[in-house]
């Protein structure tokens, strides 16, 4: 645990932008989270605005709010995953304020708060941190694709996407906490700044890694737990998706990471992929996706859907529609868990 | 045109490592290559041995022995393309000396020159230049994927190949040439090192790129060739190949690209993946990297075969092979030229 935090997420809490706080809110091992601040959701807990779970974080409306009380917290995370990765200015002003109260800040913007001279003269007086999760890493400090994955014996799991945002990362961290409450030794492979902030050990910033290096730097995340904790399984985190126009991905997971079973994320709700509606560029059909990904090599061994726009009834429809279709176990993990993928895990653990 | 240049690639010029240098002596509109310098293979015609066609390029021993014709050159271009991309430290004086002698370097390594002090030094008090083609380009410099890819109406070919160093780049330069000669407007997007050096307008260096910016860096190369110049047709070099372990590549330029057709370039005289026969990875078939290349949406519409370790009856046979087992036109670039594979690039274009 590297020390208590608040999440910034300016107005944007409610909307999927602020998905990175959502991932903290739902749990991180990083750091204790004290508030979410957002001056339009101020007032609820930060668990019930999400799921209709309370988690006993209060959203309040700013960083002034928060010092009101009295508290103090070691870290300010900003907590919007914009697209293009830059920091807003209208950020500034609180991240400023936040320095000046003693706190360190964490971003996963591609822009760089190391690289506004302004932060940094500020956070060196201050004797804090700025913590720029995406910074690329320089060449000396990447790796390279050795074959030593050959070696890993543990289950290697991708779990992957059939567009961007589609809870890819929450389904893989609910896998591996309910492999371990079923006995298993299960680990997850992050490649989000995210999934850093959550408390990874394992894992790489996938989109902020020169093209070259990314490979070697999922072998070496998966090599290094393995060597580490000879885990049964590892979940390895998906990134957009392999049709994505805008960046498709998978086929690293899947090849260079040597995954040997896939759990795929779907949207039945959803038609075209996220941001891309103007294009009409849709979403291919889910039967498509698995004989796609097996093309590659592995066997996908289940589906979890996200939720989004649907209601109970048709979630529940689509569900039954896709385990006759497919014939592999379908789970809505928000709403009932992921349990009853956990049979097709074992599967691979011998 | 920028200059004259030497080619150096001190005694690998007759291996595939140096495929940098086979790229230039092929041709180059950037350079004009007045020598290769090379101890292993001196005093032989680099198109003669590359190939066994003259090209009127002389191999001699190094530079000294250039320098010692009484010649001069603009630019010393290291012509070797290894693994990791290091600069090697028994090139550091030859680098020296052409400096010393009035030359710019051109490097295509992942190490770069620009952070070699000595170099640096020695390139300003001499008033040259130290040119890294793979120098990562920072954030700002960036496109990331905005969808104007959809305007393009020219024909956008993908050479992609089933293994890495088999002659995409290649058969994309062939490709267009063939297309001019026969009276078509025909460009070449290059995604690699070479491909610039080579004088290429359109593209970038893929694999020097962060990995959130590839599929925008390369649409943005697409449209502005497209805005440009209107092409009938474009062939997209390739990188890599999609099952590639080291480095899985294509989709981008399947998905992102828009590709609507594909050619690929196939080794049939090689089993593994190049570098990684000691793993065992063997190259898929070639029909099942056909349904992959299918799978994300571009017809196949011929294959270029790369001859090495055959013998010519041999690529004969497997050129009759695959021809009746895919039904599409199959050709032996290097042998014979890429000319039977036009009407498919025509059935393209309206």
């Amino acid at each position: 645990m590297d020390g208590t935090a608040v999440i910034f997420t300016q107005r944007y809490y409610q909307s999927p932008q602020a998905k990175t706080a959502h991932g903290l809110v739902r749990g991180t091992e990083r750091y204790q989270i004290l508030a979410v601040l957002d001056s339009e959701a101020a007032g609820q807990d930060a668990g019930t605005v999400l799921d209709g779970r309370p988690r006993q974080i209060p959203i309040v409306s700013g960083l002034e709010a928060f010092l009101a009380t009295g508290q103090r917290a070691d870290y300010l995370i900003i907590g919007i995953a914009n697209a293009g990765g830059k920091l807003d200015p209208a950020w500034m002003p609180v991240i400023a304020d936040a320095i000046r109260a003693g706190m360190s800040i964490v971003s996963g913007m591609h822009e760089l708060l190391a690289d506004q001279p302004v932060l940094t003269a500020l956070a060196e007086a201050q004797g804090v941190r700025l913590i720029d999760v995406r910074r690329p890493r320089h060449r000396d400090e990447l790796h390279f694709w050795t074959g030593e994955i050959h070696e890993v014996t543990s289950a290697r799991i991708a779990v992957l996407g059939t567009d961007c945002a589609v809870g890819k990362r929450t389904a893989a961290r609910m896998l591996t906490q309910a492999c371990r409450q079923d006995g298993l030794q299960a680990e997850m492979i992050y490649t989000g700044q995210t999934g850093w902030m959550q408390g990874g050990q394992y894992g790489f910033v996938f989109d902020a890694t020169l093209n070259d290096f990314v490979s070697g730097e999922l072998e070496h995340a998966i090599v290094s737990c393995y060597r580490n904790l000879h885990p049964d399984v590892m979940f390895i985190e998906g990134q957009a998706a392999l049709r994505n126009p805008s960046g498709p991905c998978g086929s690293e997971m899947l090849v260079s990471g040597n995954a040997n079973g896939v759990i795929l994320v779907h949207p039945p709700g959803r038609v075209y992929y996220k941001g891309w509606e103007h294009l009409g560029r849709k979403i291919f059909p889910l039967y498509s996706e698995v004989q796609l990904v097996e093309a590659y090599g592995p066997r996908v061994l289940g589906i979890a859907l996200n939720t989004q726009h649907l209601s109970h009834e048709e979630a529940l429809t689509w569900q039954r529609h896709y385990e006759k279709e497919l014939s592999i176990p379908v789970v809505l993990p928000v709403e009932e868990g992921v349990n009853s993928l956990i049979p097709a895990v074992r599967s691979l653990i011998h």
